[in-house]
């Protein structure tokens, strides 16, 4: 199989300050479709376009923040596998048990370097295709409630340690670097751009002194337009933007940054290039990274919550 | 890793029964440029955004078609492995030497059982990216000469025996089926949709008496917009056009069909889904291909030259 | 005023053959908002950013056509002195009395040379803007309620006596002439594109030997990515498309023609050319209108239905 | 004639700290065609969809600036007819010879009560469709060379006396109020959308203690996907961005703010409602103009720039 391994970002669960206006914003604003509760209280979300039973679960917590993060890998066998390899490695992992979480099987879950929790896992129960499993219509209600992503598409993580992060990301768990950020007046990598797939990425680091940080969560959108159309449900709805409409000069995706009601910052995204593993990595300088547009495409600048706001 | 095997469509070789003409097309209007000529008379393109020496390779011929298509493996120990499944499998296989295309490795040619030539590699020259590759911007002049594709994204082939290519790619080359349409009134699948990657295809075929036949090569654009300005310099350019600006069912992705010099067919490409190999693939009926919108959603019809006009 | 005389298209009385047919079609697929209904049956529509009571007025009919396309003038005044100029041109007219349609007051109703009902008014009860008229947003629901138009943007009317259509509209009505077809091998004018504003046309014409014939009613969309939900939309609901989604040389603008369920043919039209009264208009040859892609950029070709379909 | 009077924005007079830094910014970043050279060393541009001679007039100056903003009329009894006009309202108007500009008649100059200097003429020489005048296609090589407006759209000045200003373009010139937004805590106008056609805004005043400033001049695109273009190519040239791309809540439209070589700052803009003379123009608050999102949807703050930053 030529995708093997870990093949995507699969869940993500997050705390919600307060539980209620997180589902609300998630349901009627980002527009997920709501696809069960646990009893611990969790409430389980997908896009209209995804086909496992879940990709975002909220929590009610005592802060906001980034509980897990995790990966779907190929089947049991390779989960077998990835598990013993990280092991080896010398990470530790824990198993956690088949329904733990809704309609999910047995889940590997460890901690990185930069204090983050991973996890994996293969199996999800599935469901189908929003608009069925045979000659399908390319347009369903769902499309256009809410902003509408696609997909749970990346997440951007800030904790230390990044350049062990990339060491265990690519010589590990499979992934290859596509683009990063050097330290300034240095070669030190100070931000990594991983991919599983040939997308632009399928998870991200920024090097930052404080562990286990959440930078934001990402949304796929179909198009340019979609992005702007996401900009006009936010006013609707009041939601506090951060950065975009605007492109990244890093992965060439168009962006908007803005923050669900706990103070988590999502983003939603569009485009990207498409790197292989053999593409050699871009190279942001820190420079490149502010002024060089790789954070921001129009205004060429660092804005401080770039680096200063995270959960 | 976890993109390993079979990476990507990495080049086809197009046969021209007016070179010239072809090569005006392809490098001035399609856009690509020319990166070489080889004793043979072969002259090789790639897109601006390629990283690979080259992806279209023309040739003077008697008829138009195709010589083959070939895939990027992921290095020299997976094409020795791929080499060795196939023959296991009972396919022939011919090694081509190094350099018999330019900056290319050594390539693992065979026939599949469609009649076509594929063929696999692990090596070719690879360039900068078009913009460098440190703070890089997201335009350059290039983006905008002529329709200014991507990248080669795919392509769909005509031939018999569907079913043992379908067993081929998904058993020995390591693709998965992403979406399949069956023969009226049978669950035969007439029609595959196979990917290598998370994209929605990465190679098609339709069943068909004559082998070897080429339906079209695929170009990816970046946005419905720029499929109508491909339209808008197909007019301009007097490049005859077969099937839409429309989207297919089928992949989901924006397109137009149109015709090369020779007549070979190409499509200009975008958006698309991104399954992934545990996705249920999607079922098309045969009226699902036709009237149900799988080949073209706005007008819901089975086009005569979908299935009759090949090279 | 710069903005004198007629200032657009105000509304449009469409024949259906199967009433309830058409009010869900113009009401849940085009996605028009209901405003009312009369005495004599009639329902009427708005789209869902139109400040004026209504622009779509359907009725139950034997067979399906166009009763009388509207045109808004300035004011009352206005309305009194186009009436004389009309009658000093020779053209008979009618006065229709305040709330035979609703919410609208005195409509002046004359017969043009291509046996077409037109009408002019100057009062209809207005709206507030969708989103309020105070620091509205510029997104509501009904932003995405079916294709959801912007507004009524124009017509295209077939019948004979073109040449004295165009001296009625550009010498009494105010309007000028921004392109035109001439017929085969001749200067003679076979079809005029009129505009009473600097949108591409208001109200278009092509000679035809029956009169009062109805090519299409045409509305506004936003971008070329709204005409492929048009499409996408258009699938899901069965209705038939003609051409497009392409681009028309003419105008400029991206187009889909489609038919409503009694076989009235409507256009989902964006973007196009801007043209002031002293542009010297565009000339279209008749080979122009096919091959050269003044009715679809894409295919360049006269599609046998633009010239024989029509209601 | 239903378009009469003042039809459009014809041409402005900017005035250049670095003449030749910004004849290559017009020329090759904003992408507008050069037309001429007076003996005043005025450098004369129009965009590629333009018919009148020039749009946009650089000269040599000690510091940035509006010289004159100049409309076009109908004819030159328009313009006899609005000088009378002016007069009798008590402005002082001055005729500029034929020819002062390079191919353009006699001009009517006037101050309004912001310190403007406004001009009104009917008559400059045409020009050719840019893809000629019979049969053309839709896109020419000048449809992509730099960022490659559609047209100079309007302007937005700063000045005082904005309620006399409304007096003056509503009463005398013929223009209609689109939007407008009030001092805080007031129902005084203290900014205001105006136009002569059914564009959202062919002109635009801010109260602003220093007369004759200019806020921005504006030029058209197609689309958002045109937008964002823009914002790449303004990085590669490393040109300053101020805001965007977003949308402005007043008007609809899409836009970047952005500055020029000499620091006059323009507007890339997109889309924008099409209000007419009898709709009820939008009341913006003053907090509807920053927080409303009447600037800025997406970030919905009112910039400092705004109202600070003008030449």
């Amino acid at each position: 199989m030529a995708l093997t391994g870990v093949t995507r970002p699969g869940h993500v669960q997050l705390k919600m300050v307060d539980l209620e206006a997180g589902i609300r914003f998630y349901r009627d604003v980002l527009g997920l479709e709501e696809t069960g509760r646990d009893a611990a209280g969790r409430v389980y979300f997908k896009t209209w376009d995804e086909r496992d039973h879940s990709s975002v679960i909220l929590r009610q917590a005592d802060e906001a923040g980034l509980d897990f993060f995790g990966f779907k890998v190929l089947d049991e066998a390779t989960l077998d596998q990835l598990e013993k390899d990280l092991q080896a490695y010398g990470v530790e992992t824990q198993r956690k048990p088949k329904g733990d979480l809704l309609e999910t099987g047995e889940r590997v879950q460890f901690k990185i370097p930069s204090g983050h929790t991973i996890e994996l896992y293969a199996t999800k129960t599935q469901v189908d295709a929003p608009y069925g499993q045979q000659d399908p219509k390319p347009y369903t209600a769902a499309s256009d409630r809410g902003i509408a992503p696609i997909r749970l598409d990346h997440a951007l993580l800030y904790g230390p340690n990044v350049d062990k992060v990339l060491d265990l990301f690519t010589n590990v768990l499979g992934f290859h670097l596509t683009e990063y950020v050097t330290l300034p007046n240095s070669d030190e990598k100070g931000a990594l751009w991983l991919a599983c797939s040939n997308k632009a990425h399928d998870i991200a680091f920024v090097g930052h002194p404080e562990p286990g940080r959440l930078h934001h969560v990402s949304f796929l959108l179909d198009s340019w337009d979609r992005v702007l159309r996401a900009a006009d449900i936010m006013a609707l709805n009041g939601v506090p933007v951060d950065i975009g409409p605007t492109r990244h000069g890093i992965t060439r995706g168009g962006t908007i940054y803005a923050w669900d009601p706990s103070g988590n910052r999502f983003e939603t995204f569009m485009g990207g290039s498409a790197p292989y593993p053999d593409w050699k990595p871009i190279r942001w300088t820190w420079e490149g990274l502010g002024e060089g547009g790789g954070l921001d495409v129009a205004h060429r600048k660092l804005h401080d919550t770039f680096l200063t706001v995270v959960t």
